[in-house]
């Protein structure tokens, strides 16, 4: 399977609706995908497990949402407009146009240095062309456009290009209405976008894409602490949600890799596999120092420091920012859920099974209520079934085919628990409940149900 | 208070950290909010409410999260890039730049009738100077960009000013992978951009705002009916949570107004009381026939059509949608929970008290945790509790100042239930539960206490 996994999730996303290629009937937006029915489910539950882990379970985390166009001096004060660039080059035989240090990163993954003589030892990953490449040019990220009625350097406006931005601009207000105190946090979930040069890897990288970030604002000399508490802290989340821990590791940026803000900076990268590159960034987890909250003080005249009554001085605090990608992250999980096992079909014989292993807070479907048949009387009783549990969850009613199919449907989008209505319910008024992973079966009463599921869907 | 009421909301919106001028530390981006601590759980829990409500609840409507930059055809072809203009025009006086139709409409209100002569016989509301403005010219409200490296008409690119073609668009596959027949429907929140003349009002509009809109597809001959019970369902929405009923009403857009793609528009308005109008529109319930799929089929050349396999014919699905806008559905209920009644001080005397009568399942705190005092043995057990209680709801811990003082800055911000930690605690092992509308105070038990509070936050 290994290399081809990434192929084998695109189509079982597009095939069951987790990601559509965006604007497909127009032949599609080029490296744009959209969240379909399952796939809206399955982010919006890491959203909320990261939330509920990152603001709502904790006393020192706030949440905040912050717009994507700021006022464009944000984005001068943060550096953004000068140094968020990629160095863009082309190739000179088949036009096709790449990211200069992508292409060198390839090349030492590949022969473990960097290319002696630069982008002249390189081939192009394209046509095949050796060493015939632009000088590459610097190439803005960010996406702009103009607000109001006339286009000129006056209504220029940025999109966001990250959501850390918002949080910094907004540091005082929060601290003086929430009346948190160092160490403390505030966290955001949003849009961001950037205009990426080469925008590929499905939803690995894209130019519009969601970010949860949270920046923690600690006093000058327990930041180092504290940036280990927090990788530690997000290494947790990850497995807590079921990633493999063989997936995953750590990787440390070298010094003179550092962004301009960063005093360290250490990656979560997951196993993505993508041709070239066994690992890719999940999470950066980076001690930001005081570099923006100095930045936006010194740049809109307002104090940003924090006064601290104990040591009765003002300091600037330092911030420490795990900051997540949620298509990434949704990558990563929809990858190590994905499984191929066996389980006999309705003559007893083994087959292959394709089962999600989600955990069950991160399922779209919580639970599936299948009536064994299109039955005037098993109908009914299933339908109403199935409306009793969607007070608590996702559900999913299904009375289409066999049951066997029915029962790899839901695997396949990693379904939890499947409660089967058959003919022995009008009897016995019980149901029988399939638990995905082991398919073991359990007989339960119709009245105890919605309490057996409750158990055992905890959290979600 | 009625026509001040408003400014009530922002301030108390500023002071308690439910929404921020966006960008104000370098002097505010005009017309922009942000969402603190308080208003992000507020806006989400509306958000999750609507959720509830027309997909989980439901077994006919499924959820999508589509792209803010999709396809630029996709507005080409829904008549956006040709009809999505405002009339603008200028004061030739002070030359402050307005929405002619606004300006009509408000002369209309006050009135009764239009201007017999147009903009001739308005005065403007900035310098008002009398009849002096320029003709007024169409100007697109679609917010543009470039992708890629070349900034040229073909990297042109839109930011959706609704979220609706992105479901459009998508119909088929969703479709086809949900294996849903009409009657079905679409649902999505997200974001939207729109390049406003004239944003204003609070949040009521701004350039960037959440929608949230369903199309629910149905067979030609059975939209009336289906317009007329998202119509009842949507009004009932509001009701149920919390809204008050003479608040709220509806106004049947009249024929020679509807959008191009409308064949009947009924728009549910709430009692804004901004400057010059009593009512604003919550949400617009439209017929939209079957002109977007329509129009997406001819200019794609993809069959759009249903094939109705009963009937033994295609045809194309006419849709019906409820949009509403979060953060004018955030302003209605903020209005609408604002209270001020009188509570006992310390000393028994009546106090004002402000409450915001807000529903729990849209309270952004549910639940106080309040030690009587910052005490050794008291703070270790309330602290225990919050965290217990954390597990489940948002939960504020507030051991600073007095404890009524505490109990109004919790009935400011719509907290349901504050727990009082006393020193009986340490002898009976239970705590003080007050309840904000009622304020009374009931003993219960901390073992409990989540079973207390668990019954009385079912929803939440």
């Amino acid at each position: 399977m290994a290399a081809d996994k990434i192929d084998t999730i695109v189509s079982l996303s597009k095939r069951r609706g987790f990601v559509y290629p965006s604007s497909e009937i127009y032949g599609g937006q080029r490296a744009a995908w959209d969240y379909g029915p399952l796939g809206v489910e399955l982010k919006d539950n890491i959203k909320r497990q990261w939330w509920r882990s990152m603001v709502i379970g904790r006393d020192d985390v706030v949440g905040i949402d912050t717009s994507v166009i700021l006022a464009p001096e944000v984005w001068q004060a943060s550096g953004h407009v000068e140094t968020f660039t990629d160095p863009l080059t082309e190739c000179l035989s088949c036009h096709k146009r790449f990211r200069a240090d992508h292409l060198e990163e390839a090349y030492e993954a590949k022969h473990g240095h960097l290319p002696a003589n630069g982008l002249a030892d390189l081939n192009c990953p394209n046509c095949g062309n050796k060493g015939a490449f632009t000088e590459p040019k610097q190439f803005s990220g960010l996406l702009s456009t103009h607000l109001g009625v006339t286009q000129d350097s006056g209504s220029l406006a940025y999109l966001r290009p990250e959501t850390a931005q918002g949080i910094f601009i907004s540091f005082a207000a929060v601290q003086q209405t929430s009346r948190k105190k160092p160490p403390f946090g505030i966290a955001q979930i949003g849009k961001s976008f950037r205009n990426e040069i080469t925008p590929g890897n499905f939803i690995f990288r894209t130019r519009e894409f969601e970010q949860m970030e949270m920046e923690f604002f600690v006093k000058p000399g327990e930041d180092e602490q504290w940036h280990e508490h927090w990788l530690q802290q997000r290494w947790n989340w990850y497995l807590d949600l079921g990633i493999r821990e063989e997936n995953i590791r750590l990787f440390e940026h070298p010094a003179e890799k550092l962004s301009h803000y960063s005093k360290r900076t250490v990656d979560i990268e997951y196993r993505f596999q993508f041709g070239g590159s066994e690992f890719g960034e999940l999470e950066g987890v980076a001690n930001r120092t005081d570099y923006d909250l100095a930045s936006h003080a010194k740049a809109s005249g307002v104090d940003l420091t924090y006064f601290d009554q104990e040591a009765n001085e003002r300091w600037y605090p330092y911030v420490i920012e795990p900051a997540a990608g949620v298509n990434r992250a949704m990558l990563a999980f929809l990858l190590d859920a994905y499984t191929e096992d066996e389980a006999p079909n309705a003559k007893g014989v083994m087959e292959k099974r394709t089962v999600l292993r989600l955990d069950p807070r991160l399922s779209p479907v919580k639970v599936a209520v299948l009536p064994l048949s299109r039955n005037p009387k098993l109908s009914p009783k299933a339908k109403g079934l199935a409306e009793a549990l969607r007070k608590y969850w996702n559900v999913d009613f299904d009375d289409a085919g066999a049951i066997g199919r029915r029962y790899r449907r839901q695997d396949e989008i990693g379904t939890p628990f499947a409660v089967t209505v058959d003919f022995d319910t009008l009897d016995d008024d019980a149901v029988t409940v399939r638990e995905r992973d082991t398919m073991k079966q359990e007989r339960v009463s119709l009245s105890q149900v919605e309490q057996y599921l409750g158990s055992r869907l905890l959290g979600c």
